[in-house]
């Protein structure tokens, strides 16, 4: 179909991406073919990079090309004592975004989910652990997807940090500011009257 | 905002390709670190390859990685004596698709535009004029886009063709096939009835 046998390949592999299709993979190739190589080769150039460099933090699980990230490597976090434990890497970055947190992460990689064979070591819980034995930890905030599979590893880890003695808290779950309150879901709502303060 | 400085120049070399965003970039770029490093890896080195070595057919202008294109090179095609003239390199993977078509193509890589600077020698017509000398050409297929200046570079085309005494001619407007009547713009609908054919 195309004049080319490296451009086929090319739209082949860039359909690799995620929400890219043959269409969005064709687009993708003329555009940077047409009008932007010099783009195109410093993308092949930083993807083969991160591909090849970029591993998992030993302490908290997330990405970095270090052996220790700079969250962990922070001594001011590490004083604060708060354990932040999320499932994906882009947690970090959206909770980071927030500028509200200013202790360590630790990445979980996914849920808890017997079904798929997926235990507490598949999601770092044995290092997690170890963490605890250290005794430099004051409090778990729990960040794990409200969803049935996040509620479980949520409560799961919660019962590891009592075992501990450390305190584990979940964040809150309520009505998301700026949305109307009519267009917000029923468990969302119940949650939100549950969770309810003193003003 | 990153926890590795990679994986943030890779996020942002993400962000020249067509329609990828800030979030669009952080979502391919920790879909491949954490489920697919060999296909970056192959992305990588395939997009490398594409970039430093597709160029233009020296005949039509489409992109290719040798000097003429396998369609240029290929003699049915060439003793076809058909001319097809696009704007850009995926008209022709959209016409190949059809089936319909067993002639040559030539890629304008756009169209006139006197108010960009925009004339016939940057849509390469002085090229397409020496084919034009060479008289091997029957008919020319003007197939540039149905926009104001896509029938502008196709009359100024169809001028250069006559000048030299080659049949040209115009792809069809009309009712696409598959819709519905009420749905479709005035201008199409006119077009098709001024290019109504006996039954």
């Amino acid at each position: 179909m195309f004049t080319s046998r490296v451009l086929e390949s090319l739209v082949e592999s860039l359909c690799c991406l995620p929400g890219v299709g043959q269409k969005s993979a064709q687009r993708m190739a003329f555009h940077l073919l047409q009008r932007n190589r010099k783009g195109g080769l410093k993308l092949a150039e930083v993807l083969k990079q991160a591909m090849t460099k970029i591993g998992n933090c030993k302490e908290c699980r997330t990405l970095t090309e270090k052996e220790v990230c700079h969250i962990c490597l922070n001594i001011k976090r590490q004083e604060n004592g708060q354990l932040c434990v999320v499932e994906s890497f882009s947690d970090i970055t959206a909770i980071e975004a927030t500028g509200q947190f200013s202790g360590r992460y630790f990445v979980l990689m996914g849920h808890l989910s017997p079904l798929d064979g997926i235990g507490p070591n598949d999601i770092g819980l044995d290092l997690f652990e170890s963490h605890l034995y250290k005794g430099n930890i004051t409090e778990v905030i729990l960040a794990t997807n409200p969803t049935v599979e996040g509620e479980a590893t949520a409560y799961y880890i919660a019962e590891l940090c009592y075992a501990h003695k450390v305190l584990a808290s979940r964040i809150a779950h309520g009505v998301p500011i700026g949305g109307e309150l009519e267009l917000v879901d029923g468990m969302t709502l119940s949650h939100s009257l549950l969770g309810r303060k003193k003003m």
